[in-house]
């Protein structure tokens, strides 16, 4: 990605291995994520371009001669960011602030949207998937790398649980597998806020049970509505602009969590004021989705979740630039690379 | 009050019942808190002034019909927020948000700092003491109406606990207190950020083991030093403005949590997005005083904690308009009613 708009596919040097801890991945799914359109959208123009992609799935090629958990053959998934799984951070379950971590993509690293990474960091970072890279169960696995995760990480750190009113503040595919994660922890009423049909009626088939369309004032008030005057105990903010937090705080109910994993547009956040009055919890960021893969995967691999849905167009490599289009004017909630 | 630093002791028409559940209450003790500075410098002038006080013990003078707990002459101490102890929100423990509660002085209810109050939600909100009015644990007993609580109150939002290296930001009555609950709730390592000697002192006292005088940026680094390069897990912020904020943010590790009973001066929280990335959460508001006083009091009774050692300035009625000018100078941390 070179600016705003302007993504390109071209050939670079081939991946290597560079570390002993490295593996070298050959691609096999791929995706392009929500975080993605904020520098299709507004990015400073770089002569360099910065390789694009967090999300992915692919073979072992080869790997270092300190890797032990993965061997060339082995399908795995990798999360959005690569962690020595050894740390302070990763022991608790952070990976995404590990002391040896870091992101893909950039100017430094391979991005998943491409025919192969290097993967820093291997045993700490890849998980093995039991099935062959042409599984039924592909598009759902491949969203353990983010969406999935970061859906769940939103609904731990909203504190959902059964008995306690959800709301999702987000239609994207984030928001959607907020959907999932939170009636897969026990939450039985879930206020899904948003208002484009196709991602509505998703909502609704993961579990959704009340649909907000409303925006600002006018949705905290139908969220009042609909808990009793009181608001809902877990909100999950999976947008990041100042007004969505801002929902997302007002329709909280006093001692209320808000799990935010929606990067922020903004330094601040908004309404801190209200918030500690009612006594808010504010909490989340980038989700440890590395934490999550096992846990979620059987839930995957046995159909009792799908968040393979939110996949609604699939492109090979080249059709990536459209892909970009169609997410960002909003015709496709995600699109998923095959290779 | 009137106005800024416009503080008058005056007479005013006799607290009297008016509800069946409220009760009298006859004040022997009250204090001046760090929040009260915020009008003492801020307020808009008004003609008709405003009661002060919310931190205050006394002896039950009657009761209404519906009032069960308390009877006529048991001393008794009030949180800072009356509530009904029986809403949603009192059964759960946040009684400052209680449906039928609220809060003392202003233009409708009575105030600490005076002679009388109207107790409203009396069963709700007062809670018996096992002592005389004279009883040398009086000092101590009054800050479970306010700072004593709330610093639990900041310890527990932050999620102090054995291992967790701990922060306290400010050095007024409630960071002191914030030492006190740390070290009670179980932390080793209590890093007290403040510059005055007479509270760096007390918070030695009070069980600090280290203390950082330094301010901003300078402050931050410092905390880092003496954390492993990490930051503490644990952040009481106990004053309220921007800066202070930003720096409990600052010297959190990432996983950390901020707990907040500085009353926000500001309607923003600030580095709202170094939050994000360090997946922090940040929780807190208006301490639930009264959920807390049956747990710290036999603490203060048997003293296993000394709170009362905040007070270091002692005054009648009549010395109140000069509390609040000690206080507000810096001359005195707390200082404490007799009647």
């Amino acid at each position: 990605m070179y600016g705003p708009g302007d993504v390109r596919v071209e050939s670079v040097p081939d991946a290597t291995l560079k570390e002993s801890t490295d593996a070298l991945l050959r691609v096999t799914r791929a995706c392009i994520c929500g975080s993605d359109l904020w520098p299709y959208k507004n990015m400073e123009r770089t002569a360099q371009g910065n390789r694009m992609g967090h999300e992915f799935i692919g073979v072992v090629e080869a790997v270092g001669k300190d890797v032990h958990t993965v061997k060339r053959g082995d399908l795995v998934v990798a999360p959005f960011a690569y962690s020595d799984g050894t740390c302070e951070f990763c022991r608790q379950g952070l990976q995404t602030s590990c002391l040896h971590g870091g992101f893909w993509g950039g100017t430094k690293l391979d991005g998943g949207q491409g025919e192969a990474v290097r993967v820093p960091q291997a045993d700490g970072t890849l998980v093995r998937l039991p099935v062959g890279p042409d599984d039924a169960m592909m598009p759902g696995l491949l969203t353990l790398s983010d969406v999935m995760g970061t859906g769940h990480h939103a609904a731990l750190c909203a504190k959902v649980g059964p008995g306690r009113i959800t709301a999702v503040v987000g239609d994207g595919a984030v928001g959607l597998c907020g959907v999932i994660a939170a009636r897969r922890l026990g939450a039985e009423q879930v206020i899904m806020l948003g208002r484009h049909s196709d991602r509505i009626r998703l909502a609704k088939e993961f579990g959704a049970t009340d649909i907000v369309s409303e925006r600002g004032e006018a949705a905290i008030e139908k969220v009042m509505e609909l808990t009793n005057g009181l608001g809902a105990h877990s909100v999950l903010e999976c947008v990041g602009l100042n007004d969505s937090m801002a929902t997302a705080l007002g329709i909280a109910r006093p001692g209320g969590a808000v799990g935010r994993v929606g990067v922020p547009q903004d330094d601040i956040i908004p309404e801190g004021t209200p918030a500690f009055f009612k006594n808010l919890t504010i909490a989340g960021g980038p989700a440890p989705a590395r934490a999550y893969i096992e846990e979620l995967m059987p839930d995957v691999l046995e159909g009792r979740i799908q968040p393979g849905k939110v996949f609604d167009r699939v492109t090979d490599l080249d059709g990536v630039p459209d892909g970009y289009l169609a997410m960002n004017d909003r015709e496709a909630i995600k699109v998923m690379i095959e290779l």
